[in-house]
């Protein structure tokens, strides 16, 4: 079942990097990189953190072969028809929630502290993103407004679970509330365009601006 | 000592990361996100490359508090109103110079030998401002003339410490000695305007191009 | 005779980060990180993957040296004529093919199965140049269709190495054939501009866009 949802996160999230190289005349081996990157970027700086020898994608390829058949599914289908953003949009979610609570649990399993965890459930969520934007010369999604609340969901969620850990501890029951609630808020952020503030360009926002 | 050292480096480097992200439309995770990576990323990679497992970060947790707490704190305060640009320049000069002290020594009590502990010294010191500026979509700073000497600063100290060492073995004298001088080093050059040859675009300067 | 391989390689690539730092008013530091990143990144994001602790360069400085040297060469040759593009490509499929081939080989002998050692071979080969173009603000050229098949003749040769060394194990003989696979394969796509199909801007480029 775990199997089922990692590999499911793994096609969800290669193919939002195929979605990335858009428009940025990106080759094949290029979109098949950018997919892979995003894919097991995250859980590569994770692993590579808590000292995993060898990351987890050396010891099973089959991560590498799910991540190239939907990159090459999605390069192919890309040249037919315009996919569905509000589909992805969804199934992005799932794969959100899914990492993070994935990264969460094998940080806890690794000994690392509660908070140090919770830190690396995030960075497992989020870091692929981040390596597909910067290979693409944009400024990570993660860090702008425009995508509504993103890695701040999945904060929450780790949160939540290592807090009902603590108080009753029900590891299965536990994990379904914390990728529930992280799939909640993060299609309740795009629902009703929840955002974090932003750092201003102008320090004294209250005066007119300059006229 | 050294504790309050270390903490006081990674505050500094946490509000330049805060720093960096204006202007760019990054949002309250992102000033956190470039703060820590700005604050930790260069130990980071002194560690994954010496093999240190896990990254200090992950065993001692307070290093991801000092960072997120002086990332709020500068995001809020830069609300308000504008950080003194001179002070800034000052306190990252100190964070240059002991962040570069920290990473050489480690990397010597680690057995890398005295080339490769100056290079991982120098690492420790830029590699974290580095990412920052890749992340915010620019060529890193350390690389261009306009902040004037930066990390040959580091490189100069770090290489000071290795020959005293090698001369008189006093670690507490000579660890005073080389963060001294990478201060001065960088402070001199903010003053009087110090940098290295930058690579021309046009390789003869002086005779006119091909005709 | 490998070693000398392995420093040529080196050499090439730091060539070709400083190159890389043209028209970008990048300094005498900044170009010495661009080479040694574009000579040592491949083999380092290798080695952080398989678990090798420390990575290659610490052990043995003299990798740090040859990237320097050839980089302080390149810096002021450069001031003084225009490297000659054609021998830099000829060169550059040079690196690529040992580099690679050095990759896939240490990644099998690090126990990766077959297919995971292809990827990191592709990665030793690629990964380097990647990052460098990465710090100098533009998407890796690798992704790119403008120069021709590169990273694709990599994956090839080494994944006609794999199937020799199954087939008729004879190492010295398959190295060979591999590297120059490599070779052939990359000069061809320069001779006759041979490409990778890109991800297409419009998803039906045959029928008009909506109207």
């Amino acid at each position: 079942m775990q199997y089922f949802f990692e590999h499911f996160a793994v096609a969800v999230s290669a193919i939002s990097g195929v979605l990335a190289g858009k428009d940025k005349r990106v080759d094949l081996f290029g979109v098949v990189v950018l997919a892979l990157v995003t894919a097991l970027g995250g859980g590569t700086i994770r692993d590579l953190a808590l000292g995993c020898r060898p990351v987890f994608w050396i010891k099973d390829p089959t991560y590498i072969y799910t991540g190239t058949g939907f990159a090459l599914l999605a390069f192919f289908v890309s040249h037919l028809r315009e996919l569905p953003n509000r589909l992805l949009l969804i199934a992005d979610a799932f794969g959100l929630a899914l990492f993070t609570q994935i990264g969460l649990e094998k940080s806890l399993a690794m000994d690392a502290t509660q908070p140090i965890a919770i830190v690396l459930g995030v960075v497992t969520g989020v870091a692929g993103g981040m390596i597909r934007d910067v290979l693409v010369g944009e400024i990570p999604l993660v860090f702008r407004q425009e995508i509504y609340l993103y890695a701040t969901a999945a904060l929450i969620g780790a949160a939540l679970y290592v807090a009902l850990e603590w108080l009753i501890p029900a590891p299965s029951t536990n994990r379904l509330i914390g990728i529930a609630s992280i799939l909640v808020l993060r299609l309740a952020a795009i629902q009703w365009k929840l955002t974090l503030p932003i750092l201003e360009e102008d320090p004294p926002p209250s005066t007119p601006p300059k006229d």
